[in-house]
This record gives C-alpha cells, sequence and structure tokens, in this order.
C-alpha cells in the first residue's frame, strides 16, 4: 500500500501544524510505503519571493526530520527535484474538463478573499492529481478541505483510462479526522493569519513570553474555576505532558487555588520538555545540512525512478513515445 | 539570432500547407540559428488518440527533411523530448493571470465552434511561452492568428523578469506575409476541412485523378477567357511550373484555343515534376528510419542543453533550487 502526502512549505510550524497534520503524517510511515514531497511547486501559487521559498523548504525538511520521520522508512522529497510531475500535469491537463476545475471551491474561496486570480491557482488541481498519480498512490490522507482535490484527481484518472487505456491506479482520500481544535495565545484557533502561533522549534525565551502572556480570565488563583478544561493552558497542556500531569493541573484549576502564573510556567516546562529530543536532533540536523541534502537527493532519485515508470505508461499510451 | 518555430503533426501536408507555412519555414535555416520543435505536446489539446498522433508525428518529421529541412543547419526535434519545457509551463503558469488566458480569442473561437472545453486547450497559450523562452528565442515566425499568443509569451516574460529578477529574453513575433490564397480542387481555399486538398505526397494515380477532376466552368476549348489567371489550375500551375512556362499558358486561355484537359495534365506534370527531387528524398527516409529517428534525437539532445540552462536561471531565481 502506498501513502502519498504533499507538505505546504509554509515557514516555521507551530503547535497546530504538529498535532493537526505533522504528527499523523509521520505515524504513516509505519503504516504502508509513504512518499512524503515538500511541495514548493504548489508554493509558487501564493509565494512570490525566491529567498523565503528557499528558506521555508529547507526548514519544513528540517522539522520533520528532526520530529521523527524517518528517511529508511519513507521517501522524503523535494516536490520539484522530480519535475517529471510537470510533464504529466500536461499530459492530464488536456483530458481536465474546465468545468471539473471550476467547480474547485478551494478556488473560489480564493477569489472570495480578494486573492489576485493567477491561472497557477486555477490549474493547481490538476499539478496535484499528476502529484498523485505519479506515484501509483492508493492512498492520500487530507484534511477536509482537500477531499474534493483527490476526487478531480480520481476522475481525470479515470477520464485517462478510458481514453487511452488502463493506466493509473485509482487512488483513495482518507479523511484525517479532526483533531480537537488547538488554541492558540488569545484562544482562538492556533493560526499564523491570527498571529496566535506557539512554534515547534521556537527561542527559549520568547517562547517562555508567550506562554506567560497567554490571555486569561480575570479570576483570582484561590476562585474555583468549574470550566476547567475550557482554559487554554489546560488545552495545551494535555498536549504536552503526560495525561496524569494534565489532569492533575486540571483538577487543581477545578477545585480553587492555583495561579494561573504556576499553570502557566508548568505548561512551558511541559512545552519545552515535550520537544526537547527534536529540539536537540534539530540543531545536529542543522549544524549538518549536508546529510540533510544528502537525504531529500536520495530519496528524490528513488522517487525518480517509479514516476519515470509511471510517466513511460502513460505517454506510450497516449501516443507521445 | 535564434528562430522558433512549432509545426503541428497534423497529418498528411497538402499544397496549401506547402506554400503558405513549410516553404517560408524552411527558408529561415538560413536566416539564422532555426529551430524546429513537432508539436506533440499541443496535439493532444485537439487529438485524442496514440496512433494517429504517432503517425502524424513521423510523417510530419519526413515531410520537412524531404522537402529540403536541414539538420545540419537547424535543430529539430519533437516537442516531448525535451520535457523541461513541462516544467517551465509550470513555473510560468503561476505568474499568469487569468485574464490573460481568458481572452485569447483563439480559445474563444474553438469554444464558439462547440469544441467540448478541455482545461489543455485554456492553458495552451502557456506552454507555448514556455516552448518559445526556454530556448531564449528572439524572433517567433507566426501567423496572424498566432500573433496574441506571442504577446502573451511576452506578458508572462515581463512579469516574471519583474517578479524575480531579469532571466528571459523577451521574443519579437514576425508575422509571416499572407501567401495569396491557394485554391483547392473546387477553387474555394485548400484545407483538410473543405476535403479539397491536392496532398504534397499523394499517391501518383489519385493525385492525378484529383487534379483532372479540378472543378472548371463550362466553356469550350475555342473560348477566349479573359480572366485567366482567376483559374484554379492556372494559379496552381504558377506555384508549380517555371515562371515563363505558367505565364505561356495563362495567355493561350486568355486567348482561347486552350482545353481545360490540356491544362490539367500539365499542371499534373508540373506538380509531380516539382516535387520529384523530395519525393525520392522521402522515399529514402522512409526506408531509413534510423536515420530519422537519430537526427530527432540529435537535435533533441541539442535542444535540452540550452533548454537546461535556461530553466535553471528560472529555478533559481524563483527558489526552487
Amino acid at each position: 500500500m502506498r501513502i502519498l502526502s504533499g507538505i505546504q512549505p509554509s515557514g516555521a510550524l507551530h503547535l497546530g501544524n504538529y498535532f493537526g497534520m505533522m504528527r499523523p503524517a509521520i505515524e504513516l510511515q509505519e503504516r504502508g510505503e509513504a512518499y512524503y514531497f515538500i511541495a514548493n511547486y504548489h508554493s509558487m501559487t501564493s509565494l512570490f519571493e525566491a529567498e523565503p521559498r528557499r528558506k521555508n523548504t529547507l526548514d519544513v525538511a528540517l522539522d520533520f526530520l528532526a520530529c521523527g520521520l524517518d528517511p529508511k522508512k519513507s521517501v522524503f522529497f523535494k516536490q520539484s527535484d522530480v519535475p517529471e510531475v510537470t510533464e504529466l500535469a500536461w499530459i492530464l491537463t488536456t483530458l481536465t474538463p474546465m468545468g471539473l476545475l471550476e467547480r474547485c471551491t478551494s478556488y473560489k474561496d480564493k477569489l472570495a478573499r480578494g486573492i489576485s486570480p493567477y491561472h497557477g491557482l486555477f490549474a493547481y488541481p490538476v499539478l496535484m492529481a499528476a502529484d498523485i498519480l505519479i506515484y501509483d498512490s492508493n492512498i492520500v490522507p487530507v484534511g477536509k478541505d482537500q477531499k474534493q482535490h483527490v476526487e478531480v484527481t480520481r476522475d481525470i484518472a479515470v477520464k485517462f483510462n478510458e481514453q487511452y487505456g488502463q493506466t493509473f491506479v485509482i487512488p483513495e482520500p482518507q479523511i484525517r479526522e479532526e483533531t480537537a481544535l488547538i488554541p492558540g495565545t488569545d484562544g482562538q484557533k492556533m493560526s499564523k493569519s491570527y498571529g496566535n502561533t506557539i512554534e515547534i522549534f521556537g527561542e527559549e525565551k520568547a517562547t517562555r513570553k508567550k506562554i506567560m502572556g497567554l490571555v486569561m480570565d480575570s479570576r483570582t488563583p484561590a476562585e474555583p474555576k468549574p470550566d476547567a478544561d475550557k482554559n487554554t493552558a489546560i488545552q495545551l497542556l494535555k498536549l504536552v505532558a503526560p495525561a496524569d500531569v494534565a489532569k492533575d493541573f486540571e483538577e487543581r484549576l477545578r477545585a480553587g487555588g492555583l495561579g494561573y502564573g504556576d499553570l502557566k510556567k508548568a505548561l512551558f516546562e511541559h512545552y519545552w520538555n515535550y520537544f526537547s529530543s527534536a529540539r536537540a536532533k534539530r540543531a545536529e540536523l542543522v549544524a549538518n545540512l549536508d546529510y540533510v541534502n544528502a537525504v531529500l537527493t536520495d530519496s528524490a532519485t528513488r522517487a525518480r525512478s517509479l514516476a519515470d515508470k509511471v510517466l513511460k505508461r502513460a505517454k506510450v499510451a497516449s501516443g507521445l513515445d
């Protein structure tokens, strides 16, 4: 069973990314032959500067390797190191009905948010179809918002198989279970666009300050808090502390007698501890970028040899070869 | 000065193609560094069968080589043998405003003719832009109907240069002078869609029959014909016979005393003679397909080494590399 995951290189990852997408993605390496690619071609539809693209691409590679992605178990590469995917995208595009792309809600949403409509944004689902089909992927784990794009991929693959003969494996989407909402420093959903994130690998002093500054209510420490489970610090603590420790803090808060300052201090300590081995691993990787680049290059070679085979099938079937 | 020409692999070429597009294109090899590619990726937007695509691609290669395209002077290759062009197309697509493609009249025309709108038809000008820009082309000779696409290419190249720094050469379109209309067997413009074509390399007996069947008026041989220059056979004769011979026939027809049968016989002989060395060359090539394939492969290697350089520039400029 081959599983494909694309990772957007969108800068420093935060706790929301980690528990929502990254940890479940990394766990997939235990369940099949996992292909992960860093979607730098896709990033061109929303980021129009070279240097941040290069930096984000490297950062996301470092973050994933530090957090446990194992290049011996999975294939982990930069999308643009397998340029065959763009050739397949052209082939698929010639059988993609305009209406199929016009109906994609993610394009319509972006337009509605006033994003200047470049063709890349419109054509994006065809490149995504090529990403999936070129590796004969069976399973594509996606968030709910990407489900439609996997359906577009299936439609295009079926159309190609009907027109030019059996060529592509039809992939199945696997919808990621929604993780409980992860609150940011202001209590809203943690998201870069709200400016309320806590980074996985934030600098110590700055992150301590962020956590000590979590927005709370004006209760006094002695006051009991019946809805302790709704408290932002408790919710975050449950993610990074052992279950019994988190439960203990929750009960103390509910009963009264626990001040927010002490709770936040504990949260910071557990957060810092939770990522300590990953942090050490990341520092090691940063000191050894040649190793990181070699991992990406070796993986790309493996991905490319599979991509070549599938692309060749499509080219012969359609009379290009 | 580098000149780029794309050739559609659309089946057996006829006299209209030869005098309208093919001969002027071949003449370019004397005027600069000419790159000719057989546009098999593009053909996917209108032809949805593998075997005819393979056959047409080979046929157009044979026709051009037979008619004088000299692979020592120019670079002559299959579009899909330089897949880098699809990678550049993706890069360019992310900076192509939707409105630019929506305004392309050739897309609107095809829609109006009831052609089922696939995305390939819509995205085609971006692939054409990549075709042009990836060879640092200076001059692109096109028919009037393709002028808009070269303008789209210029717009995209300027946009990229502004966004990511000076990368692409801005190409100039060179509008082909309209050749005098070449009449088909029924007197209308010669065109495959009217079913009135005379092939360059038609079979002898069938072509003689076609020419002897040219539609004429019901005048008797003795009758003078004052507008002899408007006669279909005279117009075709002027293309394939020496100037003085054609003039002599025209005058005899104007004066009266020349029957259509004799005129058509002469036309067939001169047509047959005009292409006799090309016909012999073509037969030789057909008997030696390994040579033809080697020409295409060698040219593709040369084209690819240039394409690699330009693509690398674009990838570094945009932060993919």
